[in-house]
């Protein structure tokens, strides 16, 4: 018996968005450790003797900190094998998967990565919503609204600056500090959506822009997992299109 | 008979980075049209019957225009049904998908987006260097380093002075460029990483310093596709750390 890690990107939500490279890492394992994003019915690609385990977040709270699932891998691959580190999206986009390899190689386990489909393009993507068009945005920045100190990220103050498409995540309850913040760079027209569980069947999603968007989020009743994305490519999306011009056409622009 | 074009993500390039969704739309598939960084093994998972065609670059130059390919897969998708349009990674990310998106819808052609693996995250993760990491990068930014009009993208000026992990895609004949403007800017010291052909059997890749890298890449053969990851979380490679570890031991620092 080989004591192995395996971090693999289990894709946004949907199940069939996972790889196939994942699909046959969950049929060798001896253990699966997922979290609250990683879709579940991915587990039954796993076999029928594999420990199944949760370490995600319950009702928002932490049921294991980072340094007890760090030890839980050691521990478990020590004990059972080959255990697979399920994540959503891909687990090097602030998914803590690199310290997890880190502390694994530490204690001498093999170490794999199988990247993901990251949410940060493909939930955009779920709306029609592309992070890059030629000719409207030549780059994408993708920024944690959540960070160490709690503060605004600094990256995102200069993002507000930029000609990138900004796409946010864990930004929803700096909502209105980040619409804020574009405002007063002079950018409150600016198209932005957000997206909630995106590819999931529950997905929901409010386009308009920045100056309205706190508001419209809230009467949509749009929470958490979602994705903000700001800038000119979410313009592109139809329904954005057919409400401004209308409103455009009213006010006599 | 239904006119139907699926954009399909094959991932960065080994066979096994592509998602379920996409094999299932392979394996629905009338016609594939498949670029030159989509793996072409991935054809096998078409029917016997559907054409497959080769729609990308040969030794540089472009077999079909971007006009070209809009109107094969409208005329395609009418005379035999459900077009698949297989690209490298995402077909958001530098894809034209978009583009072709919207073509086909304009002739009443059902379209369908299926994301994939991109080459920004996955082909660094695979020399393992993580684009986020907690306490050395809170964003990463994803541009091209090749632009409508020839020049530089403003966004990498910006870019060079953030606290941001860059992603250069498509920016290897701009490499010189590229290092000089982060010079500009004092960053000379930034870790750098160049990887060709990222998760492929030849894939081939270098680690050093901004202001070593145009020759590094050169002495190294580094060719194209290729990406480019500037950032701190370039340091968290091993070797990496090694060399300049080494290095700053024996000049005393
Ligand atoms: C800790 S990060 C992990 C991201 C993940 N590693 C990835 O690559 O997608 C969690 C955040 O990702 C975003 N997210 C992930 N899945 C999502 C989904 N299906 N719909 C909307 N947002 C999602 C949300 O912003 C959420 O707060
Ligand atoms: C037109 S862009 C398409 C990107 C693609 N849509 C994606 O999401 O990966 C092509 C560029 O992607 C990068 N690229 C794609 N696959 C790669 C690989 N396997 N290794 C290194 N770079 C790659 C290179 O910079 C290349 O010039």
């Amino acid at each position: 018996m080989e004591a192995k890690l395996t971090l693999v990107g289990a894709g946004p939500g949907n199940g069939d968005l996972i790889t196939l490279r994942g699909i046959n890492a969950l049929k060798n394992a001896d253990v699966v450790l997922y979290d609250e994003l990683a879709n579940a019915a991915l587990l039954d690609f796993a076999p029928a003797h594999a420990l199944k385990m949760y370490v995600g977040k319950k009702a928002g709270n932490a049921s294991f900190s980072q340094q007890e699932i760090n030890g839980l891998i050691v521990r478990l691959a020590r004990k059972r094998g080959h255990v697979v580190r399920l994540k959503g999206g891909d687990s090097f986009v602030f998914g803590r998967g690199h310290e997890e390899m880190e502390y694994a190689r530490d204690y001498d386990i093999k170490v794999e990565v199988v990247p993901g489909v990251s949410s940060c393009i493909a939930v955009p993507a779920s709306v029609e919503i592309p992070v890059t068009r030629r000719g409207v945005s030549e780059s994408f920045w993708v920024i944690t609204g959540t960070t160490q100190n709690g503060e605004l990220s600094e990256d995102l103050k200069l993002a507000a600056q930029s000609k990138a498409t900004v796409v946010v995540l864990m930004g929803m309850n700096k909502l209105t500090e980040i619409c804020s913040l574009y405002k007063r760079f002079g950018r409150g027209h600016l198209p932005v959506a957000i997206i909630q569980n995106g590819t999931r069947p529950d997905q929901k999603s409010v386009i308009g822009q920045v100056w309205e968007m706190p508001r419209l989020a809230l009467e949509h009743h749009i929470g958490t997992p979602a994705i903000i994305i700001l800038g000119e490519v979410v313009a592109l999306h139809p329904e954005y299109t057919t409400e401004y011009l209308h409103a455009m056409q009213h006010v006599g622009c």
